[in-house]
């Protein structure tokens, strides 16, 4: 095999109230990637579709970070180079996990095209180098369900610990990302270095509901477990018409909603598509009202995450 | 029926990561409490055996102070009265749930002998008040345990929701209870009310951790998550020789162990009867070895709660 193309979803990070742990993965959008071997060993990107501003040099890349770091691992000689082509569906800063989907697609095409020297869920390591070139620290909560699909936890990153959860497949994703942009090393910024314990205690009951929700298929459990008072309460405050959008999907019949990863995007969460549908009328309706362009997204679960189209 | 005796297990709080909403009940130690109607309208406390020293008045006894609470809620005029007699088996201070374990069996008898006006789970709000009587904090995570039985997350205080988790029956919860006293009240005290946002993140982790493997039945996993980042660093501090007590669980072959409540007793968990032998000696030998008295208790996770002895 001389080349392959893949797709990563793109992914909601902290789903709530798992900040920095939770994630889950989107069917409909995310970043399509082309691996071909070439001659000359090396990292080569000859383009960059739908965000072309990103960097081509690949020590700047998060894709190619990734696939260094998995390659560093492997500590094999290669005697071939790769070249990546790679397509954004999604927007960088939008929340919805943008270079981790590149750097899932990058860390899981190269793999592939190597004869899987490694398992999948090992990719979610290197993949997290793509995040630190990215913002600076090394996440997981993106890249790990755009690996994995479905939920994930990270129990814990030293070591490193990722949970795929059990999870009910009557699940929707309303996602709306309104055009303005937040930088998570931002939205990182105004968060509290410390919180109140009360706040914590608060939190990690509601990630105790969610995961339980999610096993038992108890969706009225799900609703009331999605819940943030960590970061929702000062990161909504970057986000035009966050509370009047909130209010409208839990109007429109939706168990839970909150911001995708550091925002903009909001998500919410749905028992049936046509009740998602209505969840993304109503975004929709408001963001047009308010004379703002917005995307909005209709999903169900991704239950595979990254995986080869051809 | 004029008169009911019943049973309400003690119980282990936090269990190890989830502190202030995770419990789960032991099945060989409790309180057990006898209820009569009486002639003359009012609460009465014939007897305690086992802590003579704790109070008799009704107004001052955690047992009755729940069990008014219960009255209070029902607005029912009782024109007879009800006598409570109670047998201690778990010695307050523990860290057993001691109080509320008599709180649990007190509601659990009365409702019984009214023909159960509420729910089990309804029981929960009223005992309470036995903790908030005893502590001067209305915690709910060794009185759910105790009501319900197995293991419980206590998801929000505002309003109360508690859930009963998904566990795998092959689960032994091995006690040391070493004799000294620590008060919850002081336990509480020395701990932060500020705590950085990492390790709440890093608890909030193993909350999902050890939800999603009870849930699984994931025994790995449900050890590593058993971590406590917050209260057992400081809390471990005021408990004699508690890491070299940890370090003979791990060694005997527990999936974990950490405080139980606010200590001093210490548990761990195992997943057979040999194993949650053989570390109760471990722990039996330590205590012995530093000539501290200490009771050992071996236990199954008790599956119902409180219940109807006769």
């Amino acid at each position: 095999m001389d080349q392959i193309k893949v797709f990563a979803p793109a992914t909601v990070a902290n789903v709530g109230c798992g900040f920095d742990i939770l994630g889950l993965a989107l069917n409909s959008v995310g970043d399509e990637l082309t691996v071909r071997k070439t001659e000359t060993p090396g990292l080569t990107i000859s383009s960059i579709h739908g965000a072309e501003y990103l960097p081509k040099e690949p020590e700047k890349n998060v894709a190619t970070v990734a696939v260094q770091a998995l390659i560093d691992a492997l500590e094999w000689e290669l005697d071939f180079g790769l070249d990546f082509e790679l397509t954004k569906k999604v927007a960088p800063g939008s929340g919805l996990g943008s270079s981790a989907s590149s750097s899932a697609a990058a860390v899981f095409a190269v793999n592939s095209l190597l004869d899987e020297p490694f398992e999948k869920k090992e990719l979610v390591q290197f993949a997290m180098m793509g995040e630190k070139a990215a913002s600076g620290v090394a996440h997981a909560d993106n890249v790990a369900p755009s690996i994995l699909g479905g939920f994930t936890l990270v129990r814990s990153y030293s070591p490193l610990d990722v949970i795929k959860l059990d999870y009910p497949k009557e699940l929707y994703v309303t996602v709306v990302h309104p055009q303005i942009e937040v930088k998570t090393s931002d939205s990182k910024k105004i968060l509290r270095k410390d919180i109140p314990l009360h706040d914590a205690i608060t939190q990690w009951g509601n990630v105790g509901g969610l995961v339980a929700g999610l096993a038992k298929g108890d969706y009225d459990l799900i609703g009331r477990s999605l819940v943030d008072v960590v970061a929702e309460p000062v990161r909504s405050m970057l986000i035009p018409y966050f509370n009047e959008a909130k209010e409208a999907a839990l109007n429109s019949g939706a168990l839970g909603c909150s911001i995708s990863g550091s925002g903009p995007s909001i998500f919410a969460l749905t028992t049936n598509f046509e009740q998602a549908e209505e969840v993304a009328k109503a975004f929709s309706d408001l963001y047009r009202e308010h004379s703002i362009d917005a995307i909005v997204y209709v999903s169900s679960v991704n239950p595979v995450g990254a995986e080869v189209i051809s």
